[in-house]
């Protein structure tokens, strides 16, 4: 169910990508408890003119590595769910692919059950 | 009002993915009965490493082919209506350009109608 | 606390992408007093087939020259300063870099407060 925008600088290897989608991935298993299987990503490059950032925006020290992470998933998460996510991504691509904490921006956008097709025209979730 | 966001894999023509826009398109005129002018979508082809998929999610087998389309629309239309859209969106794409409707992932996101502005400035929503 | 994404088509200098986001950017702060320093932007240019507008959606007449906006927010902005956004966006691109406010289309995507990170995986936003 999450549909998942990774953006980030040019610059970084197709495993460097990879390690990043799967941490990602791996957070919202574990603080989300979504099924190994509801993993669709979309990891986008861009110039340094095309990804503009703060490097302080509250108080936190960002660089050209920092990476946005913008996840569209069904309502019903609660705050602390919301919050471990957060913590457990920071945490999980930190030692890979060693990305640091403060260059991690996530922002979560919440959407009904009822808005998703996974195939065959079928609305998986109203039916379900 | 719709504003659609068209990912897929890189390697298919430009008439392919004219075909997908309007084939789209097609089925919200048919589902929501929006105005045949009410077109605005943002396409964009990806590597292998950029466009991230499960392969048979919820028993759906998905191909490289697999085309990710995400809607942002006013809040308003009914399950109906939805069910409708995801039904003819594939029915729509696998004439032409020939998408096979396992290939295909559609998810909603729902904005407010004063969340619009079309050109000068206006916010021709909010207005009519 | 706004994302922002900025699709246009290709053949504009980087400069000028500059003039467009830091438009944007000023317009949020006078409509809706964001600080400075909450400046998140992704800017991305694409083909003639990536991009598809109607050039005369609700009597507007749109060029190649179209810019679409697409703002993630937290909620609580009332009618009046989304109105102000959209008037004092189209008139400040129109200073610089000169964008005629017909090709200026807004879209505004608003999700709950707490469902941001800004770094070093905290919801800084939930805990103040």
């Amino acid at each position: 169910m999450p549909l998942v925008r990774i953006d980030l600088r040019q610059g970084t290897t197709a495993e460097y990508r990879k390690a990043l989608g799967d941490g990602v991935h791996r957070a919202m298993l574990e603080a989300f408890a979504i099924p190994p299987e509801d993993h669709f990503q979309v990891i986008t490059e861009h110039s340094a003119s095309g990804l503009i950032y703060d490097p302080q925006y509250l108080g936190v020290h960002r660089t050209d590595r920092v990476v946005f992470v913008q996840i569209t998933m069904s309502f019903g998460r609660k705050p602390q769910q919301k919050r471990k996510l957060f913590q457990r991504m920071a945490e999980i691509l930190a030692e890979a692919p060693g990305l640091a904490p403060e260059d991690l921006l996530i922002n979560l956008v919440e959407t009904s059950w009822e808005n998703w097709s996974f195939g065959k025209g079928q609305a998986q979730y109203m039916d379900s």
